[in-house]
């Protein structure tokens, strides 16, 4: 009938790295948010303030613009490499998580030709990675968030059960709106060409979407995932958070008017919130990835 | 090696219900976030787009407002009383989860007496609830987030190890601030004072930060911890997430000036993020209660 | 028919202030986010790039923090401090303008007594101040932000025209609530305690919020401001910012519950916004206080 | 010495209206943040409580669906279209100013070909537009906001003045990093092409931004404002407001590492705000556009 510790970790969270690659005339552009958790052997300083199993979550950011000067590459190898490298170089860190969001960015254009070294920010979606390693095995999740996504037609929502509570109206054509987040388990971190699989990835979440006649968000939800993992088979396991971004037909028949699927109210609040996972039968397990 | 649809739960997020108890000319608000997520038998909906066992998300939102009408209460016998709702009344749920955000107001004052129907929004932290159903047990946690503390001294980070990446100073006085994000698991449901339970734990949170001489801020969540189970035996369980938002002393040494520990730079990012869980050594299982 | 530049100003904004006063074992703290704007003879930077006229932002930085050292007092004084500086310093610079936004905090108490360096952030407004200097002439403003009120009765609106399209119901009992921006200019910068009268004003205007029986937030903005101005003389203008924030009876009827002014959906948007300004016909000239 | 009404205006902000023209099966989205202000004979309200001519906001809220049945085309052209509907339908409505702000989406494609309606939300810029109507004369700004733009060298500050408080060193290669917020007025309101116009306006700006060899963010302003002006002759003026997104080169001296110009780190606050206008000195006068 103790108190004691459970788990616990702790790390430097959203450091802001941007990498400028010069090797040419014409510049290339990282900018990641890094965040790094550590567990291990972390009882003392919980206990008794003694410090001397902790490295200092300033020597992390430290460690993080470092390993930048050598070139991040894919944020999977990037996260990895820091991963192992603190579960390596530290006796009492045995676990190691890095997660690294990149923002995209595109090339400008003047008078026609690519600009050199001008960009863009882009706002359709933040690519997304978490590496763990324990000092044995590795994990890779790679994924995608902020990736607002709509159909202004195919979708339907109709059939569902009615109680004493239930006033919605069936509809044969609906606006289906989201924001997509989106996780996906690779099964193996050798040899992976990351920038290829993310971008074949979100190919097919944006085919699936696109493609899915919907009777459900949870229906496209699915067909989402179950293409991804259909199209690579070196993706284990997917989990997707779709928020229902509801766009309410506006009634305008006090105005002596019709609507025939035409203007539509944005609500922002509530909204449906759909998750899922859809995964292979014979996927190997996830082992800390999700924790 | 089929593809093969995993966890999966689906709801309405974010209902923001206000209630005014109108009891007496002395009115109360009760301001709430309610979001509610339902698992079950739900696979046809993802993989058929048929609906019938997918209560419609509408109708969850209008269930929240309805139930309101007979009162609240503590947000957890009324995320409860919810979340047996839904299991009970639908076949196809087999676990409901509601999660209630409830914001702070305080009555103001019109020439030094309390007013009958005036509030301001506090911004002291607000107080949440989680509770899960799954038609035989039920589990709640309580907690509160954006709670954000500070001790200008009386903490100090000193004796942690030295690799090639690091360069941070070692202190004996320094800043400690914190935004707190905590939850608490109860060891029971049953004949609970919410509302008493929640005002000690915010207290004992308080008291501890308050009270600990800070080596790390490790040390002084697990102070805060250790002080909420000790003060009530019926929490089993707690868990913090202690973001570490770094204050740095400004060198004012080039303006020919000290600066005795009185003037600093509040940083945004990055930040450090402590996390850690204290609970009793013979604690019931968590059950569902933190999926 | 030339392309000229006009108006222009440049500055450091948000430095994110906080100092300690420790003069006894009761600390203060001053939590601050400083803004500097500065307009003068910056035609050349502008149009060739020559930089010599330019104090750089950086420099304006390490001025926020150099001065602190001799302490901040109230964030008028302070700000009128900075603001004399740039102008005074620099032949270029002809006009300063700083704003502060100032974090309310309050002292924990630890068993029942004040602890001496222990706080809490508050969230019942930000105090404001906005300092303009020229050389000349000074002009202050000081406000509140963020200060979010609710009357959940004694508010009714009705009796407005009915066009072809309206379709708004009139009440006679609804919810008030709003988040107050109120920004008010002294009628001089010489010898004001600007801390009695920051709190006298958001008194009176708290005091006008909830004591003002509401037939359109129209009527509590122009009494809440009146109210400011009567029982301050030294204040000669004051302008607000209203968002109504909508509460919306939610209907109960579909599930055979009525709802006397109990159950209410807090909408996010839109909202209503009502600005107006209250000031005395002798009012001195605002000058450039609310450029 | 009395206390008077001042300036004032009220209305609905903040109207999401999402419309879908369907005439082809390739569909077309208009997304939209619609926000109303009106002014005129409104004391009465403020005063009194009597709302006999206050148009409610829900009733703009309720014209703004209304309007949109007939198709949007340019935001300017719906915005003035609405902004005449208020004033000349209602006595006491003399000025109306509706500002709207427009999300860009992009079509997405399947299999290569254009998807007919499905949309990603794009996040280079949002297009906005204030329009305002006094009875007699209107007034059209266009402009773009969140437009975040990076270049990775080809920037310099250096030549500025040091004083007592001046420790930032002289730099002949930077990032520069700004997010674009633009408005600009027409000489015009009658037979403009409004969308043509905004196309035009942002290549502009982004192309000045791209090419520009800049000394400071002031000149880079500058040029982008004239390449504006000298690109559309009936543009009278430009506004320009730019963050300076503050990118630091990351000291790797203490791990033996040089940085030649590679790894960064991306600050948060604080930041430079440069704010400009650049005009053509022949212009008429701006009225009530900007106020």
């Amino acid at each position: 009938m103790a108190i004691v510790l459970g788990d616990n970790r702790y790390g430097k969270a959203e450091v802001r790295l941007v990498r400028v690659d010069r090797g040419t005339d014409r510049h290339e552009i990282t900018d990641l948010n890094v965040s790094v958790a550590l567990a291990g052997d972390l009882a003392d300083t919980h206990l008794t303030g003694s410090n001397d199993k902790v490295l200092a979550t300033d020597t992390q950011k430290n460690t993080v613009f470092a390993f930048a000067r050598a070139g991040i590459g894919a944020i999977e190898d990037f996260g990895l490499r820091l991963a192992r490298h603190f579960v390596d170089s530290q006796a009492s860190i045995h676990r190691a998580r890095v997660r690294i969001d990149q923002y995209s960015w595109t090339r400008l254009a003047v008078g026609g030709a690519p600009a050199p070294h001008s960009f863009a920010r882009a706002g359709d979606g933040t690519r997304t990675a978490v590496l763990t390693y324990d000092g044995e095995h590795a994990w890779a999740l790679s994924g995608i968030t902020d990736l607002t996504v709509l159909n202004s037609t195919d979708s339907e929502f109709w059939g569902f059960p009615r109680d004493q509570y239930t006033t919605l109206q069936e509809t044969k054509d609906r606006i289906l709106a989201t924001a997509v987040t989106a996780t996906w388990r690779h099964t193996t971190t050798d040899a992976v060409d990351w920038d290829a699989s993310f971008d074949a990835a979100r190919t097919s979440l944006l085919d699936a979407f696109a493609a899915t006649f919907s009777h459900s968000l949870q229906q496209t939800l699915h067909a989402m995932g179950k293409r991804v993992l259909t199209d690579d088979p070196a993706i284990a396991e997917i989990r997707l958070s779709l928020p229902n971004k509801h766009h309410f037909l506006s009634d305008l028949t006090p105005f002596g008017l019709d609507n025939p699927g035409e203007v539509f109210y944005a609500a922002d609040r509530p909204y449906g919130l759909i998750e899922g996972t859809v995964l292979r039968d014979d996927a190997p397990p996830a082992g800390p990835a999700w924790d």
